[in-house]
């Protein structure tokens, strides 16, 4: 399943940050309990949302896909 | 903006297909004006779409997302 999928790449890359959910959300201005339900796979997340993620892990969406 | 962007993408990789808009979302088993106003842009499509498309057109989500 993607949303599965892409929510642990999202934490790995996140954990690799060194930050925590809490704090990664607040950087990206993301609701800390929306963020933590992507990383679970419990939602069908949208593109404008996807990006947010990916600048503020300061990669390209295509690197955020890689391997899914 | 990357609805712009991501649909434009989506447009050129469909027409070399050589589908029609009305043929590849009959086949993504998508709705028509849904797939053309994505193609336009003007949709914040969701993760399980932009898949969906993507497995439509042969491709993985990380080559989708190439140069955006």
């Amino acid at each position: 399943m993607i949303t599965k999928d892409l929510g642990k790449r999202i934490r790995s890359l996140r954990n690799k940050t060194g930050l925590s959910q809490e704090k990664f959300a607040l950087r990206i201005e993301m609701d800390r309990t929306y963020f933590a339900s992507v990383e679970s796979g419990r939602r069908n997340i949208s593109i404008l949302n996807i990006k947010k993620i990916a600048d503020g892990l300061g990669i390209s969406l295509s690197e955020l896909f890689t391997g899914l």
